[in-house]
């Protein structure tokens, strides 16, 4: 990836979550803890935390002895704004040494105390969500190398979750590839990326470009999707990104449960069918080869025989694997991408 | 239009060429001579200037006398960057109280003479490519009033000039209607819009709505388009614009000369059947009863038997009117949109 453009952080963490009262307010942490266990050497909690997120405790001197290198801030506290206490910890992070990484809207740089021990000591100070420098408009040139494209009916349906899912069970078959983040939360899991939506709008694709570059012909780069062609307030920059990443492939990703469009009461969504067709519709202008793999869905909402109906009857429907990659896991969408592709493995 | 969001100019404008040698390099200062001479009182020109505009000749005392409200940097210098002498007589316009209205890639703000100049006065220094805060995601809510987009078959093959046109064309017979500007161009010929390619990525609809307020049930919004939804750089912008300016009728512009879409080689063109049937699958999203109106095409580089026979030729496969608005007029796609829409009209 372009050097002036990348997020890249550097591991061992340690996950910093103040005194967060619920698992939701620290789903960062949890989210990176659950899909790069190997990058976390533990959490830093305050007293009167009820998360634990089951890693071990390590103060900020106990983390700089084992080698940590970057504090992440894994929580979101109500309202967006950090306690003046968490600062206080958050400058003897800086002043130790270790990248501080924030995912919030905020510009760490604008604490001024933070700024200056980060000064001091050599720490970088890493907002996820700032928008890169010197993007280049999207070229259109082909890239070596397979690509495969979450996208949604909706915002919010599992993009990410079932992108994360995928790179683990392709890599389980001995298919190489690699999890492409395009937003904040992804970025702080993969440690690198571009926050896609964050960028100025001539640049979306470009963008998408920078994020999935070149690679080995048999590798797979699984790119996490935004938003979603059918929604009114973000479908340009689901195209911007459909357009760059020019994936070979496509998984729909989809909440049965879901009445409306993400905010958008009168707009309803569109059939598991309909979205299959306008993203191959689409993605066609970079990639003629584009085709659908597979369907993931967020049963969440569904019983177990629900579930189990639902999904066989899609299955008929659409004519491809349909799995919820956080309870079957994603290996039949595997054994689809292998035999529609020439794919060199072992397995 | 949203008082946080827009560029609104004062009239009238002095605008100011140096001594551009060249009238390509004044396209800017023309164009507002061309489609709003109304609002324009003089040149300012240096010796050596080799470009008349054939407005009246001002100085800065003069333009303040006329009672002059802002200087308009009409020109592109080569390079982008403003010569040393320049600076001198912005400066002055500034100490003058004249608002200062720049669209190329600085800030005037940057510039501390001018800062300074501009503060003393009160002069407001205008960066038409500055992208505005505080926009709205886009809402996808059904404004009052008509809309007429226009879009393309690639990037720069006229839509600026068509809606100009036909805004003209549908005032001349009665019909209200305002351009919406959405480009730095159209911005400083209307005098007020969004440079929508500025605009962070989540907000392009929301950016578009902005645009085209809420207006009487019989006004029409000419809205100027951006890119291409065939653009392999550019279509993200140019599907949060549709979506965002909830078109009721579409005009298709091309540019028959083209050989391949702009700036990628490997990229043709859609044919022009391909891109009414594309802009009005996404754009029923938004408003269901969509339609195509009519064809602009830039016949430049055609000789007038072979426009003849172009736009015959092309009006016969579309079925729909087709002209070269520079040198037809729009009047006869003024005629399909009385016929398909209940215009209230005394014409």
């Amino acid at each position: 990836m372009n050097d002036l453009t990348e997020v890249n952080l550097r591991a061992p963490y340690l996950i910093f979550i103040g005194d967060v009262k619920e698992k939701l307010y620290a789903k960062t942490g949890l989210g990176i803890i659950q899909w790069r266990p190997e990058l976390v050497a533990g959490q830093l909690r305050f007293p009167g935390c009820l998360v634990d997120m089951g890693v071990p405790e390590l103060s900020i001197e106990d983390a700089v002895t084992a080698g940590v290198k970057s504090l992440i801030i894994g929580v979101a506290p109500v309202g967006g704004t950090i306690p003046d206490v968490w600062w206080k910890t958050i400058e003897q992070a800086a002043m130790a040494g270790l990248d501080i990484v924030c995912g919030l809207h905020l510009k760490l740089a604008d604490a001024s105390a933070i700024a200056a021990a980060a000064e001091k000591s050599g720490a970088r100070l890493i907002d996820v969500r700032n928008p890169p420098k010197n993007i280049p408009v999207g070229s259109g040139k082909k890239r070596q190398g397979k690509r495969l494209l979450m996208v949604g009916t909706d915002c919010a349906v599992g993009k990410k979750y079932s992108a994360l899912a995928m790179e683990q069970a392709l890599n389980n078959r001995g298919l190489k590839s690699t999890f492409r983040a395009t937003g904040q939360t992804g970025i702080m899991i993969a440690g690198v990326g571009v926050p896609i939506d964050t960028v100025v709008a001539d640049f979306i694709s470009g963008t998408a470009e920078l994020v999935s570059p070149d690679n080995d012909p048999e590798h797979w780069d699984v790119i996490e999707g935004q938003g979603s062609l059918f929604h009114p307030g973000y479908a340009g920059v689901s195209l911007g990104l459909l357009h760059g990443s020019q994936p070979d492939a496509i998984i729909v990703c989809h909440d049965p449960s879901r009445e409306h469009m993400g905010g958008m009461p009168g707009y309803s969504l569109p059939t598991v069918r309909d979205c299959i067709d306008r993203n191959i519709l689409e993605g066609q202008l970079t990639n003629p080869a584009i085709q659908c793999v597979g369907i993931c869905v967020n049963t969440s909402m569904l019983s177990d025989k629900e579930r189990e109906s639902y999904l066989r009857n899609l299955a008929n429907e659409v004519n491809l694997p349909c799995v919820d990659p956080l309870i079957q896991g994603c290996d039949e969408i595997v054994t689809q991408i292998k035999n529609k592709y020439d794919c060199n493995t072992g397995s």
